[in-house]
């Protein structure tokens, strides 16, 4: 399974040569759309439950990757309706009890850290926001992750995966810790996905910041430069083991909404034939508000991602926190040219009830903040995204 | 099962409670040794054939979790003669192709990290060095990392497992790169349980040996010391991902003979009934020789590690790397009232041959050495470990 811009890159080539040389049968996928729909989801499921696989590879990014997992997961379900396992509020959310196929995941950008995840994000057309299905049976069964793959991504690309990753260390460091949530699930299989930050989660995400530091914008710019480009793939491998068990929070929930409602933006970079805002840049624009917004909750933790990323906060106050890692932001995000807030993608302050709107169905995330908040709170962090500069 | 001094205490009294509350049949085996040998899970493995268990849980260090798993693997290999799935060139190293029944590993002293591996080792009494059995299937199913567990560790034991840790650390940090072994295997799946330092274990290694260095002196000096106790049981599990894939060396393939051909020594803060050099400590008397004879392979990971520990390291010469690690190996050990070196452990010149004899067949460990060693390599570094202050 991969789209259509891969599916003449080496990448790909390279996995159909090995399944040729090796005699493995195979049919090759390649119509997943960038940024998969519930319809674009359906028409994979369609095509893989008229045939018989007994595996998958998918080579591509988050969209790819999430595409083929749930095209597995219905295949083996035949029975099931699509919104049964799709999460809750949206969808029913129901328990996957029964194994899937085997999957090799074959990441081609530096973000999505989808090869490590359970989840599958899609957008729900009806809905103008992005939902998905979560459950660790959905996690690929072994991912190859090999740098090479990703010199074919465009510096655009490049960045908006980056961004990705950037935001999934920020979130699941900040995330709500795993012991504070509640109520406390009656029995350990009925624990979320997302978990909240805990020991283990910090690790990874504070490991990964340290990487996107450093080589997010070597990446981007020289896309020859391997060291730079291999230390981000693995910064995106990283941070998803990171986020994957943690959960993120509400740059990702607000996110969902922003790519949902995007009506004629094209994204610079990308070759597809739809209006498009990239998962990364979404994720990223709200980055500066979110963070000021969730500061107070644990100050230390948001002074030590500023640090990361170069502030210095030798003498910064506890309750300035929040203010420096947004400044920081900001100033990584002018360096990588992104683009001056949700007002420069087409979105205007008529737009924020829509956005808010898609938001409230994200509690999956969003629960996971440190910081409770009112629709009021989110009204002002999408007026506060509007410009960032 | 357990041992007979945890068997009264706390983790196995909530553990057989929490069996019976919930109606779940079981019995308890508390033979276990402490540093078991092939006699002592040969009857293990006997106790378990006799019956026929769903499921294991291990309460313990690391006999115990180790005992565990040997006769789970042989309980569902009722054919398979003992020696088959012993390492060779000592066993015949046979690959494990049947899926084991599930281990719950309730881990009691923060060292070990068997609760994270596939490994468990034993002394092979014949050779008078210990051995084991590796593979990915014998890796618990479930570890409770519960640190309220280890506050019944005595002060020596919390130092001597908090020495494995940090040797976990240090010799996965060290360890060959994983692209620099060879022969590469034909086959993936034929590669070693230990593949080398890798990008993965190399962030695990380093977070453990930040914990060691924090916390160490921390946990053995105040026993109720909640947060030490903690972080040093956090790092055993962190260390035990890192080193259950990249391996150990030099210390452990060392710690091997030392530990089977202990005559008289009795272990300071052990109740056993028999000569006894506990495993962490039989694993760090060697660690400042070995660490001089590693660092010219890789120097700046020895310098790092030192500064970790607390070494200054602003002017020092690559070339004194070693020397820089060794010295404050030895000031952490003597701080922590460490013998002063094997022959206050009981050996002598005259017993290195048979320690360098030892050594050679554990090659399973050795081999991922940095730096390539002779016997007479060997023999040097347990001379230089006869006394360490």
């Amino acid at each position: 399974m991969t789209d259509r811009n891969l599916s003449k890159l080496p990448p790909v080539t390279a996995v159909l040569d090995s399944l040729a040389r090796h005699g493995v049968k195979y049919e090759c996928y390649d119509s997943v759309r960038v940024e998969p729909t519930d319809y674009s989801f359906k028409a994979a499921i369609d095509f893989v439950k008229k045939r018989n696989f007994d595996a998958y590879v998918a080579v591509g990014g988050g969209s790819v990757i999430d595409t083929c997992k749930a095209a597995n997961l219905y295949a083996c379900h035949p029975e099931a309706d699509f919104l049964d396992f799709v999460n809750a509020p949206v969808g029913k959310g129901k328990p996957i009890n029964r194994s899937l196929k085997p999957l090799i995941a074959v990441p081609t950008t530096a973000g999505t850290g989808s090869e490590t995840t359970g989840v599958a994000i899609f957008d729900f057309e009806d809905l103008k926001a992005k939902t998905g299905i979560a459950s660790r049976s959905l996690r690929p069964t072994l991912a190859m992750v090999d740098p090479l793959h990703t010199l074919h991504m465009p510096a655009r690309v490049a960045a908006n995966s980056g961004f990705d990753v950037l935001c999934h260390a920020l979130e699941s460091y900040t995330a709500l810790p795993y012991n504070m949530r509640s109520p406390c699930p009656t029995n350990p299989i009925t624990r979320p996905a997302y978990q909240g930050s805990n020991p283990i989660s910090d690790v990874w995400a504070r490991h990964a910041l340290c990487i996107v530091a450093k080589y997010l914008k070597r990446a981007v710019h020289n896309p020859d430069d391997v060291e730079a480009r291999s230390s981000m793939h693995l910064a995106s491998v990283f941070a998803g083991i990171g986020f994957g068990n943690a959960g993120v929070h509400l740059c990702h929930g607000m996110s969902y909404p922003i790519s949902g409602n995007i009506k004629t933006h094209k994204a610079k970079g990308y070759r597809v034939d739809h209006p498009l805002v990239p998962h990364g840049l979404s994720v990223v624009l709200t980055s500066p508000a979110v963070f000021a917004f969730t500061a107070c909750m644990c100050p230390e933790r948001h002074l030590e991602a500023a640090e990361i990323l170069g502030a210095d906060v030798r003498n910064v106050k506890t309750e300035d926190a929040g203010c420096v890692l947004a400044d920081i932001l900001r100033n990584f995000l002018y360096d990588l040219e992104v683009e001056d807030g949700l007002s420069e993608i087409g979105y205007s302050k008529e737009d924020i009830p829509e956005l808010v709107k898609g938001t409230i169905p994200q509690e999956r995330v969003t629960k996971l903040s440190p910081r409770s908040h009112t629709e009021e709170d989110l009204t002002r962090l999408f007026e506060a995204s509007m410009t960032l500069y």
